[in-house]
C-alpha cells in the first residue's frame, strides 16, 4: 500500500495558521511526524482561503524539502499552482489531480511528462461524479489511456473512483469499492487504484470507525493506494493486518511493529 | 448479516466446568449476553472432551431453552449427537455441520429433512480443505446443488469455505474471501456463506484485531453470516460499520446504537 499522509493541507487550522505566520515549524513537525508513522508521500494542499496559492505552495513545498525527501502530491485545481508544486518538490512527485475531462487532461498531461511526475485521476467529468461503477470505471480507462497515450507508465497513474460522505451519499460506497475491483480488469498488472479516504467520513460522528472499516473493505478489493491520516494508529493497524491477511506480509507474532521498522 | 454466538463451547474452560458440574447459571448467562449483544443464533458445542456427548448435548440445549429461544446451532461432528441437539432444541435450528462428502450428506441431509433444520456445509471432502478458491466453490457448489436434490430451501443452507489460522496458512485467507465472492455466482439470489470466524486468529498474539479486520474483507465480498463473539464490542462496531458502508443499514448519526435496538 502507497500511503500518503493527508495533514498537510490549509483546511486544517493548525496548517492555515502556519501558513499565515509563515512559520515552519508545525509544517515540518507534521512531514516528519507523517514519515515515521509510515506515509510514502505527502499531500501538500495550500487550502481553500489561500490568498496567494502559488507562493504558498512553493513555500510550503521548500519548507517541507528543508526536512525530508519523501515525494511530495501537489493537491490543487489550479494548473499554475500544480506547475509551482512540482518543480519546486523535484522528481518523484505526484499531480493530485486531473479529471477524465480533456481539457484537464490536455493541461495536467504535459506538466506530468515536463516534470516526471506521477498523476492522480478522479473517475469524474463534466458530468460530474457517476453514480455507478461502470461508469466510474470507464472515466478510469479513459485516464489510463490517455496517459499511456501521452508516453507516461502504467505505475505512476493512480485511478481514484471517488468515495463520498456516507452520511449524504450512502450508496455510493459500494459502487467505489467495486469499481475498485473493476478497475483492477482494465490489465495485468492492474492500475493502481486510490482513495481520499477520509472524505467517507465528512460529517459524521464515528470518524475514524468509519475510515478504517472503509480502508480494510477497499484493501480487500485491491486498492494499492490511499490518501490518510497515517497518525491515526488504529487507522494503520487496520491497514498492516488487512494486507496480512491478504499476505502481502509475512506473518510473525509482532507482525506490526516488524511492519513499521521496514 | 446472520450471527451466532460462538460462546457455549466446551472447549473453554467456563463452560467446560459448567458442563462438568452441571451448573446451569453459567451456560444461561453466555446465552443471554450473546442474545443480548445481538446474536441471532448460538453455537452449541460439548467440547472435545465430554465423556457423554449425547447426554451433554441435551443438558446443554434443555438449560439455554428454559431462558432463551434464539435458533441453536448444533455443532457436532456426531449425527447422533447433532440427531439430539436438533430434536431438543425444536424448529429453526441449524445443523453444524456437514462436509461435501457423500457420507456425511447422505447421514445429515435426512437429518435436515426430519428436523426442518438448516445445515452449514464445510468445503471439504475425503482429500482434506482444498487450497485453492475454485475447489472451495465447487465443493460448495455440490453441497447445495445435493441439498436442493433433497428438498431444501437454498435459504437454508450456508457455505463455509473454512477460515485456516493466519499463522501457520497464511496463503489460505485470500483464497477463502475470494471462495466467498465466487460462491455468489452461483445462483441468484446467491446462496449464504459463513465463516468460522475466530479460526482465523488462533495461536496469534492480535486477535480482535485480526479477526474484526477478516470479518470486514468478508463481508466486503459478500459474506451472510459468521459464527463469533458477540461480546467482542469493537468486531461488532466493525460489522454495523462495513455493513453500513454497503448500504444495508441506512446511516444515522448514531447508526451503532440503532442497529444495537433493532
Amino acid at each position: 500500500m502507497f500511503i500518503i499522509g493527508e495533514l498537510i493541507n490549509g483546511m486544517y487550522k493548525d496548517v492555515r495558521n502556519a501558513i499565515q505566520s509563515k512559520d515552519k515549524a508545525p509544517i515540518q513537525k507534521l512531514a516528519m511526524a507523517q514519515l515515521n508513522a509510515g506515509a510514502n508521500a505527502l499531500d501538500v494542499n495550500v487550502g481553500p482561503t489561500s490568498i496567494d496559492p502559488k507562493f504558498t505552495m512553493k513555500w510550503l513545498v521548500e519548507t517541507i524539502r528543508e526536512v525530508c525527501d519523501l515525494p511530495l502530491a501537489i493537491d490543487s485545481t489550479k494548473p499554475n499552482v500544480v506547475e509551482q508544486g512540482v518543480e519546486s518538490a523535484g522528481a518523484g512527485s505526484i499531480i493530485n489531480s486531473t479529471s477524465a475531462d480533456d481539457e484537464r487532461l490536455n493541461t495536467l498531461l504535459p506538466l506530468a511528462k515536463k516534470y516526471n511526475a506521477k498523476l492522480i485521476g478522479l473517475t469524474m467529468d463534466k458530468d460530474g461524479i457517476p453514480k455507478d461503477r461502470a461508469k466510474r470505471a470507464q472515466l478510469g480507462f479513459k485516464i489510463i489511456t490517455s496517459c499511456l497515450d501521452y508516453g507516461l507508465s502504467l505505475g505512476d497513474v493512480y485511478i481514484d473512483p471517488i468515495i463520498l460522505p456516507i452520511n449524504v451519499a450512502q450508496t455510493q460506497c459500494i459502487e467505489v469499492l467495486e469499481a475498485i475491483r473493476e478497475l483492477r480488469l482494465v490489465s495485468d498488472p492492474p492500475p493502481n487504484t486510490i482513495l481520499g479516504l477520509s472524505n467517507v467520513s465528512q460529517g459524521t460522528k464515528k470518524r475514524p470507525l468509519i475510515n478504517r472499516t472503509c480502508l480494510v473493505m477497499a484493501v480487500a478489493n485491491g486498492l494499492t493506494a490511499a490518501i490518510l491520516d497515517p497518525l491515526d494508529t488504529q487507522l494503520m493497524e487496520a491497514l498492516i493486518t488487512a494486507e496480512l491477511l491478504l499476505n502481502k506480509n509475512i506473518y510473525c507474532d509482532s507482525y506490526i511493529d516488524a511492519y513499521r521498522k521496514k
